[in-house]
Formats: structure tokens, C-alpha cells, sequence
């Protein structure tokens, strides 16, 4: 236990937080050293300040820890999961950067910020680079790695091995997006039971975004953007965990179904090769059942760090189309903030 | 009374077929003449016959009506709406044409045949024109017009405008489609209780090739497929009534924003200037509120009959999209064919 | 119109607000003159204070009214009705009615003072009476009339006439209540879907308290208690609007099954012998079919006026035992407060 | 593997047989020597013969064993577990116990015969007497044992202890139950989404009939039924596994709340002593938040073979009431007929 690397989660009280805070609970790597969250809970014990929502041991087994105010005065570490909102993300994440610790975010702050790595470990792992810019502009010894937003991420997997393959010209991706993704209270059940509505707010944009900076080029000192166009059209299905994707893709050379089969098929990325203790074995699974996948039934395979696609199919307009699931609190969030730290710990960011 | 036209409801005791009864109750038109099902109802009240599932007086009134075996010997009329399923309705609809009857059939059976009018009224209520073709072409006196799949009859309604003032060139649409769209019993509730199902069987080739056959041009003596790709990706979520739809489009000249919102604003095809009894006053409603249209909360709007279009934006791969949503089992079924009536009726076609 | 009695709401913009708007649209007896909420809404046009939810004419055509400050420095009118929080309720009914208006609340502050009448016009008309008490006690001109907790009602309803009847002993009531009556936001969409929620706050005792009062007697001073024993057991399931009752009741001299069905079905209280404008024809549908009343099915019948029970059937304990539904936030609210007006319009108690 | 005992699962490709296929893929004393169903599936493997529905290895990693007809001429094992329908139950179990198999059967058909145990090992291992007693009329080499209805056992275990410390003289239950109790396909969508039913048929009858046998006392020779009067009030609710139920109860003495507790809490039946595979470590668990148990969120714990109860609190009828929860599938159909052959083998009437 003695030589694991403390860590602190911000935000632990909230529904992305509460999947840190399990995922840790028994890691080989990381021990949580503070809980911390806002200045209210400060000083009270987890199990009171948490409505813990999740299945498993209640509280991942820190019940009785007290919590401290999430500034680095109070609950720094080597490393910080961090589930903030964005308002609080922008000030506070760069202060524990500051500090020394290296931050892996869940926020929107600094995702599209030059030089922070929007990282998916089995798709840009080398963006890692980018910390060396990020300490070197800003005389940081710490560092701000984010993850990308739920629904980007799920589709970026998705994407990285035809971007790799054949590379991609545009890409429609109509979801269908679980009401976790919301957050506690989150979606009112009185406009989400028995409906679908077509809105969420900065979705979009983030999807549209974000994507071409996660499959673009690390050049050394930036990323260039995958030139590519996105368009995203996001929808609040009454699901609970996990997005649906319904995707069609135009590939340069119009390869075949089963050439694109085939490149999902063999992708064999870093965190694999690596065997990254939250890494899926498989990244992606390809379903054959002309039905699957199904969010409620597939979605916590590989405890959600795995994405799935199916019906692949010709697309009349963009060449193919294919459905794609993933889950948005694990892969999307808690899980892949912990990849994410997971890989720079391989490759020498952590000391 | 007496001078109202006599009709034959084929199909009667399913999820359409009580649709068609419920909207034919208090008709100006039309007054139900007989109810017919499977061998195995005739002879039986319409009460014992039938599960009734809707709101409104059960069994609109004619709970007592005893049921009558759906031949043409047993249950002809001069108009027949026929809730049938494709396989009876491939061999009944035509007998009942050859008989003298005007079948308007929610049936995928003979959608495709090129002399069957594929009608919206609002979209192409000169393609009944073919009915001279189709009489001709068979010897018979009556004659078959058909209502389109459901999905694609609301995205129909949507794009008709569209397609007149600018012409499209692409159409990608996803769907998030009702259960009730399955018939009874349908979906397992084991499958779709907090599940997302991304295939529904048939449903995106019928969207696909349905769609320029409805946008088409009637020569006089056939339609010429409109010349536009069309892509669907048809998804079951757990919602009772209507299909939300995602839909992008590229239009020739790239019109701006408020030049497709003006088509639509401006619309009022023939059913509306007919005042035909089920054609809504405004046929698309064109929200404004950010989060609308939803699906449970405007989909009754006007009995089912208007469709409702909002969140228009720009595409960044097709120029504009939107989002959709209309009445599956109304505007897309037992509505539809009844409008369909009323516009033969206004046009002379019903004798 | 100019003959209709001016009427304020009072929390109108809520889910319960909301549908007094709507009830009062087209009302034959009130117009509504204020439309109120709290300090924050004051000023604005009700179109931008209030999230619309309802379906039919959006903001029941009083979209572009002012709204007023909720005090009656502001918002006086004869009449009050009040869909405030028990909070501002305690305060602000007691300076309406001391002002002069008769304030039909839908807040549970008032509904176990001694001199105020928890009415049900089916149940206990005669209460109306209490006003002499209450306005003798208190000096007022006006008066409070509350009607009962959703569940209370909906139970009572079934309640009287068999009380009526025979006296009643014993009831236990399961409830499984809809979330429409947690108000909006009210329940978080993660906390019930695909769940049951075996907890609401303050629900079992104030249906066990409420309900011997509605049965009480009049005794021209007070109510006396009817001596019953009442057992609550609420439950939250993902329904949107109604409540389910599993009722089971001793009976004084335990009746047939058949003498309890005559009961229910020759029950025709004072509001449907005065035809009142918001009374049902029919207060008590006893259904037969053996899967009803359904909530999703039945819960709209009479907008939500009228209550149904079925499954009659013996209970080994307590001797029958009944399904029971009625419509939360109509009858249950704001159509029972506004049918309460009319009672005291047609008793002579407004002016 | 060669000593374990060989094992036939009849009814294989359902709900139930699947979760009887998952149990057994890794039990230590049982493997599945034959998958059986009806003649139409026999011949095929089980990944074809099967539509599997549950997460966790497909199939139970059985997807390529070739199914046999469900008869003792060609699926004879040792062990049988029964998840056949009535009807082929009351044919074809008591011929696999005349061939000399211990049938473990999920079936209702022979339920209440005098000879036949209504297992629940918890609650009254020693019926297992009964199997004597059936040897012996019947002359059989084999037996009969079955599990209880899935509300009904849920029931019992709550009860279990209260009648062993006090003693109960009367029940009333209102259960809110899942749809997966109703097999697959099972409920209809269009019935159950954001609806309740107030009718299972059959289920109340068996409650109120099976409870007084399962807590009856084994003489010798036959079951006395336990002399206490038991009401059940079936509700299904839109919930995927786990049957919520809302229980009062009379008790002898009107022990106090924090008796009724302590009965839980030290209650240790003999499969906990024994420490039977299938058996959790705590049978009760007994939830102190106001709000719990909650279905979705607890009837997975110990693989869904504990129940829990919650929200004890007085009744002013019958003395105490509680929150009750258990997982139908698995506590009150595979897993519990699992239980009950670890618990013969445990007494020796598996040779």
C-alpha cells in the first residue's frame, strides 16, 4: 500500500466522482489520500456528505473518511481525479498544476486549450507530448491532462482505427444519449419518462470540436486538427448509463464493409499492448446479431471501458453506417480519467 | 346519415385498425359499414373481438357491431381501409379493387407497384392521377391507394416543402421510433423497458426507397423516382406514440436558414386549402423554444396530424439540419388513409 | 364575461399553477384577473416566467399577462387560488382571507386546523360550514378552504359512499403515485426510472389523518374524526400523472361484494345533483374488465375528474379489497380546488 | 469435474432456464449434463436454439451443446431443474421422478400437493421430510421439490423469522412486481411503459395459499398449514427484475419495532450454518435510509439471493409494517431452486 501514489478526487460527492472513487477503491497503482469536494463538505465524513448511488461496496469502502476542501492548500497529491464542474475546473485545476500535481480532468475547461492533451489513451497516446509544451509555457512541474466529452469519446474509439486505416473525410453521428450523462438531480423524470428530447446543452459543439483535435497529428510542439468534417446531433433517450451512437462515415478510397470490419477487428492499441490495468482486453467489440448492440445489455462489458459497434452497412450517402455503444460515466469519465493516468504513469509522467 | 358513404374497416381489432374506427365515429364523410378481421372474429361483437386499447367512447360506438369475415363477399363497401398486415393484404386489397371497392391501405404490400399511389396529401395529391393507370392497367373499377411507412410519411411531410422550393440532393435521417409503431403486442416490454434497439426489420430500406417515390413526379402515366440519396438509421426507444426523427439535408443552392424556415412557415398545400376534415390547419408546426419539438409533449397536438420541425441549424457536412417529430399510428397510419379518402373523395375519385 | 368573479393564482407557474390556468380559461363562473408568483416572476409576462408543460393552448392564452407579486397588496381578487408551497402558504392565506378573499388552497398548512374545511364536494359538502366558525373565529371577511393531499382525495372519493352506506372500520391503502406529484423538478429521472421508491415524505400521515376528517361529521361547531383506523403505505413509481390505490377495507356488518359494487354505483352526491360546471357526470367509474382501471389508460377520463376502481374481490383480513386510480394533480389538486369554488358559489359563500 | 453430479436444466431457452444455465456454468457440485426444451429445439445447439438475454458469458459458455427433448428417454440425469410452464410440468416432472431423478422444479403444478415440499431453505428445510413421505406413496426412486412463487418466497424469508420469534397471525401484501416474471416475450410493451397493472393472474390465489404451507410445520407425514390469514394484492410495475412488496403484519404479543428488528437481524437459518454455495452470507439485509430498499438499486446484491426489507415502522391496523424487496428471477425461481438441491444434497437425498 505504502509505495501506491496518493490521489485526490475533486468533486467525490457527485455521480462521476462516486465511479472514481470505486474504481480506486482497489487499484493496483493509486490509493485515495483526500476526498474532497466543496467548501459545505468540507470536514464531514464521506458517507455523509455522499448520497452514494452506485452498486458494489457503499462508498468504496471510504465511508469514514473525512473530506477536505478541494484546494491545493487542503488536498493536494501527486495526483488529482478531478470531477468538477467547469466553472470551479477553470480556476482550480491549473492552481494544482501549479502546485506540482499532475491533473486528470473530467471538466470541459480545458479541453480545447492548445497545449492540454485531450486524451484517449488507445487513440493518442502520444498527445501526451503536449505536457512537456503546456510545464514548458507555463513553468508548471504539474501538468493538465482532460479527457474528451462522453459522447466524443465513445465515437472516437470508434473512429481511430478507420481514421488509421483509411482516414476520414466526414463523419454524422445522430445520439442517443443516456440521462446519467446529466449528472444528480440531473434530467427531471418528468421530461425525460416516456420521451426523447432533441437538445443538450453545448453537446454539439463539443462533439464537433473535440474530435478532430483527438484524431489529429502531435506535431511536437501542437496537435494539428484531423481535417474532417463532424456533425453532431445529440438527443436525452430515458436510458440510464450508456450512449447510443448511430454513425455514418465517408472513408478516403471507399474501402469495403469488411475492410472497415477488418480494421476494428485488428486494432490492438497502446493501453492493450501495454496491458493497462483499466485497459479493455478487446477495445472494441464488433457485434454480428443483426440487433446488437443494445445499451441495457451491453453497456457493462469490460466494466464500460470497451466500446461496441454493429450493423455495419452501407451508407447511400456517406459510404458506410454502423451503430456504436459506450459507456458514458466509465469509458466517457471516472474510467477513462484513470486510463489516462494509468498511461502517463507507463510512460514516465508520474513520478 | 344515409347519405354518407359506406366503409369497410379491414384489420379492425389491432393497434391501427381501432384507430380507424375511433377517427371514422363521427365522420362527415363516412360511416362505418362493416368490421372485419380474421375468419377467426367474424361473427363476434366488436367488443369481444377486440382488446381496446384507446381513449375516448371504447370501441368508438360500435361495440356491438357484429364482425364480418374480411371478403370481398362477406364485408364489401365502396371504400375500405385496410389495417391489414402484408401478407393477407396481398391478396385481399386486390380483391377488393377487383370488386369495385376504393381500398386505401396502410399496407407496405403494394407501396412500391408503379401504378399504386404512395399519397400524402399535402405532398403529391396529384400522384391519385395514377389511379387511371392502375384501373386500366388491371380492368378493375376500384382501386388501391396507399399511405407510406410511418417514418417515412413524417419525413415526407417535412422535406415536401422543401424539396419545392429548393430541390434536395441528400437526405440522412435517424429515427427514434415509438413502440406503438409495432402493433400489439409488439415489442417485449424485457426488450425495450430503459433500452435503446438500433434495427428495426424492413424499416430503413422502406424509408430509403419510399421517400422518391413520394417527392417524385407523376409523367401522367408513372412517377419518376425524385433523384435525391436518401440514408435512414431507425432506432426503437421506449416511448407509446410517435417518432422523433434527426434529420440532415442538402438542398441545391444552399439556401440560408431562414429561407428553408420561410418554406415552411409558408406552406399550404391542397389538403388545407380543400379544408378537407382531417388535414390539420398547419400542417408543420415550426418550433422556436431550443428543446422542441418533444415527442410526448407535441405529438397529440392537432390529433396526430401535423408534424412538427424545430432546432434548425446549420450542417457542417449537408448544410442544414433539424429535428422532426410526428405521429406514428396517426399522421403515419389510420389518419393518413383517411385524409387520403378525403382528398379521392374531393378529387371525384370515390363514386 | 364582465359578470364572471375576478380570480387570482397563486403559484402559477408551477406544474399545479398550471393547470388552474388552463382549467380557468374557458371558465363559465371565474376570469382569471392575477396571475402570481413570487417576488422573482413579478413584472415579467407569464409566457417568460413559466416553463409551459401542459398540452392544449400554451399558457392557457395568458401567455403575455403581467404577472403580479403573490401578497394582496398586489394580487387581490375575491377569489384565491392557491398552489403555493406550505411555506408561503402558512403566511400568505391567512392576510388573503383577512383581506377579504376566499382562498381555496391546494397547500397542506391549513388542512388539520380545526375550522377549516378539507373538502371533497362528493364527500363532505356540509363542511363549507366550518367558513362560519372560521370567520367568527378569526374576524375575517374571507375564508380558507383547502382540499386534501392528492392520495387522501383520490382514496376518500371511493371512500364515501361506502361509508356512507355501511361505516367503515379499517382501510389500508397502498399507493403507487406518480411523479407528476413531486412537482417540477420533483424527482430526479436517475432516482425512478426502472425503479420503485418505497418513500414519500410526510404522504402515509397525512392520508391517515386527512382521511378521518373528510369522513368526519359536522356538528355545526366543529368536525368530529370519523373512528376508523387508517394505514398508508406510498410508494413513487415511473408513472407521469396518477395515482394507483391497493385499498382494502373492513366494513361495519360486512356487505356483499354486490351490496359494495350498488354502493359505488348508486352514489349521486350534491356536486353532480347541482351539475356543478367541474363536476364528472359520473364521480365513481366502476370498472369490470379484470386488468383495470389503468392508470396510463384511464387516469384522463373526465380530465382527470372522476376516480375508478375495479377488481372487486373478498380480502381474508379485512374483508373486501378494491384497485383504485385518480388523477393526482386534477382532482387531486387544482380541479379539486377550483371544483371546491364552485361549490361555495352555489352555497353562497362567494360574493 | 467427473465427480460432479450431472445435471439436466428442462426449459432451458427461457428466462428462467438461462439464469438456471449461468448458476450452474461454474458450480462446484453440479454440471449441466443435458439442456432440454421442447421437441422443437431438441437437436440444435443452445446458441441457436436460444435468444440469451442476461449479461455475464453467453450462454454460460454451453452456446455449442446440442439440446435434447425434455424426457426422461432423452435428458435423464440425477438432478433435474425444472423451468418448464404448468403444463408440460405436471406430465413430465413426475415421470423424470419416477425414472429416479430429484426434480428441483420452478413450476407451479404440484406446488400444493400434500406430498410435495414448498422449499425455501431458509425456511423450513426440514419439509424436505415430505420426500419420504412421496417415495412412498408414489414408489418412486426419484422426487418432487419445488420453490415457491416468486412473490411468495420474497415473502416468506421476511416472514420466516417474525413467525419463529412471535408468531403471525395475519399478512396483507401489496407487491409492485417486474416484468421479467412474466417471462419473454412476456408483457407488451404498449402495456406497461409509465403504467400500472393491477392484476398477475393467478398470483394472488398462490400468495395467499402457498405462504401458510411454506410456514407450516412439518409432522412427520404432511404439512399443518400455519393458521394465519394472508391477503395479496398483485400489482406489475415498469421494472425489470425484482419484486417490491409493501407488507403489514399482525403479530402475536404486538412485539415492538425493535424486537421485529432484532428477529431479523439474528436470524441465522441452517443453508447460513451449513454454508450452502448458493446461500448468502446474510439473508435478511435490513436497510435503516428512509428510502430504501429500492429495486434497481439493491436486488442485485449477493447475486440477487438476499432480500431486504426497509421502513419498518407501526401500522395502526396490524401492528407493523414494512418495505420488502427480493429478486424474483433468481431468489424466487433459479437461484432458489438451486438452493434447494445444494440443501438436499447437504441432507443426503441426492445419491
Amino acid at each position: 500500500m505504502s509505495t501506491k501514489i496518493p490521489v485526490t478526487v475533486l468533486g467525490a460527492t457527485g455521480v462521476v466522482g462516486q465511479r472514481f472513487v470505486r474504481r480506486l477503491a482497489n487499484h493496483p497503482l493509486f490509493r485515495v489520500e483526500h476526498l474532497a469536494a466543496s467548501e459545505r463538505s468540507a470536514g464531514k465524513r464521506y458517507r455523509d456528505a455522499c448520497a452514494w448511488r452506485l452498486d458494489g461496496e457503499p462508498y468504496g469502502g471510504l465511508g469514514d473518511q473525512v473530506m477536505a476542501e478541494g484546494t491545493p492548500e487542503f488536498a493536494l497529491s501527486p495526483v488529482i481525479f478531478s470531477a468538477l464542474d467547469t466553472g470551479p475546473a477553470k480556476e482550480l485545476e491549473p492552481a494544482f498544476a501549479r502546485a506540482g500535481a499532475m491533473v486528470f480532468s473530467n471538466a470541459a475547461a480545458f479541453r480545447m486549450s492548445p497545449e492540454v492533451p485531450l486524451l484517449v489513451p488507445e487513440v493518442n497516446a502520444d498527445h501526451l507530448g503536449l505536457l512537456e509544451v503546456q510545464r514548458h509555457h507555463h513553468g508548471w512541474t504539474g501538468g493538465i491532462v482532460t479527457n474528451a466529452n462522453c459522447t466524443a469519446t465513445v465515437l472516437v474509439m470508434a473512429l481511430a482505427p478507420l481514421h488509421q486505416a483509411f482516414g476520414i473525410e466526414a463523419v454524422m453521428m445522430t445520439s442517443m444519449q443516456a440521462i446519467s450523462g446529466a449528472g444528480y438531480p440531473g434530467v427531471a423524470s418528468l421530461d425525460i419518462l416516456g420521451n426523447v428530447i432533441p437538445f443538450i446543452r453545448n453537446e454539439e459543439p463539443k462533439v464537433e470540436e473535440e474530435t478532430p483535435k483527438m484524431l489529429g497529428r502531435f506535431t511536437g510542439k501542437d496537435v494539428e486538427l484531423a481535417p474532417m468534417l463532424v456533425s453532431a446531433l445529440c438527443h436525452r433517450v430515458p436510458v440510464i448509463e450508456g450512449h447510443t451512437e448511430a454513425v455514418s462515415v465517408k472513408l478516403k478510397g471507399n474501402p469495403s464493409l469488411d475492410a472497415v470490419r477488418d480494421a476494428w477487428l485488428a486494432w490492438r492499441p497502446e493501453p492493450q499492448r501495454l496491458k493497462l490495468f483499466s485497459a479493455p482486453p478487446v477495445p472494441i467489440h464488433v457485434h454480428t446479431l443483426e440487433d446488437r448492440p443494445q445499451v441495457r445489455r451491453d453497456v457493462e462489458t469490460d466494466e464500460g471501458m470497451s466500446v461496441h459497434v454493429g450493423r455495419l452497412r452501407p451508407c447511400p450517402i456517406l459510404g458506410v453506417k454502423f451503430a456504436l455503444l459506450g459507456h458514458n460515466t466509465e469509458r466517457g469519465a471516472a474510467g477513462g480519467s484513470i486510463l489516462n493516468a494509468e498511461l502517463a504513469h507507463a510512460k514516465g509522467y508520474l513520478r
